[in-house]
């Protein structure tokens, strides 16, 4: 019906994804010009519009979350004095190794004081809170920044999944008792299944880290996990009851309603936007390219106008119309006028992983038709022009619902249970995901998980909060009565 | 006619803006918590939610012009490797000696190269357009990013309008031809001048400013001043004409329609939100402190309940309602429950600067009606309920509308001609701009303003390109005749 079926369509991309994964992912992050690894520096890559638009998204959504859980935004200095950073021994212990440092200005000036770039901000942040905090009125103090954070990873580094600098959002919190601490990190892990699995499509499995695995000075971390294409699994956000450990570092104390002065209770929650894109678009991704939520693309509906000589004004017309209706009822939609074939535009925004595409020519024209073409399953539909909204509206729906479903239909079968060593490698050799009775995730465990990272491929996940997981039998590695049941995957 | 008229109100804020500006700058700062100096590290502060807020929206107002114009936003590394700070001679010698520097890692490991914090991302995004630049079809390129900035300021600091780390966006456009690029240049004055007058509130003078006092590399700098409170101008957003200066030395070429492969055309525009702030509360602020523009304002409107003892529930739930009814339009509003006296909560929100407050007790429940309170000109005014949204819609617009004009009036009468040298000075003294026919604004009229700089208080900010000014007369200095109209003021 469509001339563009006449078209012959050479593929911009095609990359078999489930099997040579990282090719694909080094390649659509080129060809998409999601980021640019020429820049010269390990670890830094510019991001160009369409990945930025994108994770602009990604953050305003996950802002309004915090936004409508009272969670007030601030902006803290990227630079943090070294003496703040050794305040706390066990975080200076975990990031320090990893600290880009300022020791000089212009041309030859010594600082006096070295000035770290920020990889977290408790440091800086919470001097700040300890002066901010008096009384118990100021409490809870919901607070957080969306900023850049820099940290020397010395592993080999990826776009997005491991870079020198990151792009997130980090919410500091101040409670007056554990109790509401505890709640908070509850409310984030909400937050985080909120907001990756029905915004960004994202299944997760949410576990509490061991306490060798913990964010360096916290009393417990808890973070999500997705399953990247590879197999491995991948760290969403995390979160941190801190206890009352920063603020006896740091002095945090307030006057409560008896009067008394006391430390104050912290929580601090990491979503990292530009590594959640990266598992995304992995996730989602397909051998054509990408294929963006309809909540996170930058744009929803892309319009290819098809046409020969005399019909050109009359459909170029046609689609602005279309391009007005659609963006007057607030989408975000581009109408491709460049003068390539209808063919490469099919396949350019296919690439680039638009969720839906609008094809209208002189035929459709003449009929009030358009045609909608739908990413996720490649398929074509006919429609009246009058219920272009309505259908584009529910359409979005559904390619969001099936990305997702796509992605959780994965993680089906996905847990083995292994009961002795052996069995751990042969599950993860499988791509799947070993579950393991487990003496202990508190310190006294660390020499059987030594044991199980020197002896398998794979690394304790943590145990499992968002399912009821009850211990049975013996530890896979010291025999003794196991006192949780943990996850061991591969893992990024 | 409303209970709050027993409250006793004891100011929170009251210093004489007019007579001692410093001491209100740094007051208002500090109580209307925007900034704190007590940070620790000079010239970096952090910022609280208030100020934070505040610029957000004043980023979105400006990015939203932005994208209206089809600049695509983009994200560059925060740190730039110093041999491309090195590319462009009159760059680095502009620019060098306010860098700060990154030469060590964790725990004392070397780095290579050196990394500069950007104090501007010239020599970050050019070498990458060097590489994305290849074709007329890939021009205009229009991107910015929204970002911090470093610069090692040695003159002393104050939050927002002098800082060593400020929040800008930066727009980096290439062009086909040197007649696109300068369009562009008006375009950004244009952005200017909508987004500062309209959207802040901010009257503007827009200058080409001298040969010797524009920005490292370019060819030409044009740039709005407005006007502080202590008759000192300063520079809002700038934007330069590039020319073909750092085409050149980043080897930025492309193939034109003709197949020839020249070198591109460039500009570069600078808006620095976090000092646009800083001008923007000192210049509509009162003695009783800030005056935030319906616009850029966190909460648009405050609902302060007034009530005693059995009338709480009632009072609460009618001002709950209130809350909704104007959420539900998309107004930001703010019900302060907390229990302070009505009278404290109107000192503290007239000093925090909201626009609206609106004051409901048990007889305005009982008539259906609220009092509406201005914070631009302190009048109240009662309304029905039935008429607030629209009310506040059309008041929003009032109190923008006024607060521009009385910054307005400020300009009235400032310009004073002078045509000899000791008339600038008496002109400066009376807190005035001088007007004065000059020799020359290129390089051979350097001289004569090195004079004027030694001989008065004041320098040259350019010639004015929003109005037509014809020189007439002699130089103020050598005597030649004048080529120019320059305006002298003292500045920031």
């Amino acid at each position: 019906m469509n001339s563009q079926k006449k078209d012959t369509k050479t593929a911009i991309f095609d990359i078999d994804k489930e099997n040579d994964f990282p090719d694909w992912y080094t390649n659509i992050v080129r060809v998409a010009e999601l980021a640019d690894v020429r820049y010269g520096v390990k670890g830094f890559t510019p991001f160009p519009p369409w990945s930025t638009m994108s994770m602009n998204l990604m953050f305003d959504i996950l802002e309004d979350a915090l936004q409508r859980k009272d969670h007030l935004p601030m902006i803290f200095p990227t630079v943090i004095p070294e003496a703040n950073l050794r305040k706390e021994a066990q975080h200076v212990a975990g990031f320090t190794p990893q600290v880009f440092w300022i020791s000089e200005i212009g041309e030859g000036e010594k600082l006096e004081e070295r000035l770290a770039l920020r990889p977290t901000s408790e440091t800086a942040i919470y001097p700040m809170y300890s002066l901010w905090v008096r009384s118990w009125r100021d409490l809870p103090m919901k607070r957080y920044q969306r900023v850049s954070v820099f940290r020397s990873e010395i592993k080999s580094t990826r776009p997005f999944l491991r870079g020198r600098e990151f792009l997130w959002i980090e919410s500091h919190n101040v409670y007056a008792s554990h109790e509401e601490a505890k709640a908070q990190v509850m409310e984030d892990l909400e937050i985080t299944q909120e907001v990756c699995t029905d915004n960004y499509g994202l299944p997760v499995m949410i576990f509490r880290r061991t306490q060798w695995d913990k964010f360096p000075g916290a009393l417990n971390t808890y973070a999500a996990d997705t399953l990247m294409p590879d197999g491995k699994v991948i760290q969403l956000p995390s979160t941190h009851d801190l206890g009352d450990n920063f603020a006896k570092a740091f002095d945090i104390k307030f006057l409560n309603k008896e009067n008394e002065t006391v430390h104050a209770w912290q929580t601090c929650y990491g979503p990292a936007i530009s590594r959640i894109f990266g598992a995304m678009i992995s996730i989602h991704g397909d051998n054509k390219g990408l294929r963006l939520p309809f909540k996170v693309a930058p744009y929803q509906v892309v319009i290819v106008p098809i046409f020969k000589g005399k019909d050109a004004d009359a459909v170029l017309k046609y689609c602005l119309d279309i391009k007005k209706t659609l963006q007057n009822a607030s989408f975000r939609v581009h109408l491709d006028k460049s003068e390539e074939t209808p063919g490469w535009k099919y396949n350019y925004w296919e690439m680039k992983g638009v969720p839906i595409r609008i094809e209208a020519g002189p035929r459709d024209l003449k009929q009030n038709k358009i045609v909608l073409f739908r990413r996720d399953t490649m398929e074509r539909e006919t429609i009246d022009l009058k219920e272009m909204k309505k259908r584009v509206t529910a359409l979005g729906k559904e390619i969001d619902e099936n990305l997702h479903s796509m992605a959780a239909a994965k993680f089906e079968g996905l847990v083995v249970n292994a009961e002795r060593l052996g069995e751990i490698d042969d599950a993860l050799e499988k791509g799947k995901i070993a579950r393991v009775p487990f003496c202990s995730i508190e310190m006294d465990g660390y020499p059987c998980a030594e044991d199980i990272e020197k002896n398998t491929r794979g690394e304790i996940r943590g145990i499992r909060i968002d399912i009821d997981d009850k211990p049975e039998g013996l530890c896979v590695v010291c025999g003794k009565v196991a006192e949780e049941v943990v996850y061991i995957a591969r893992s990024y």
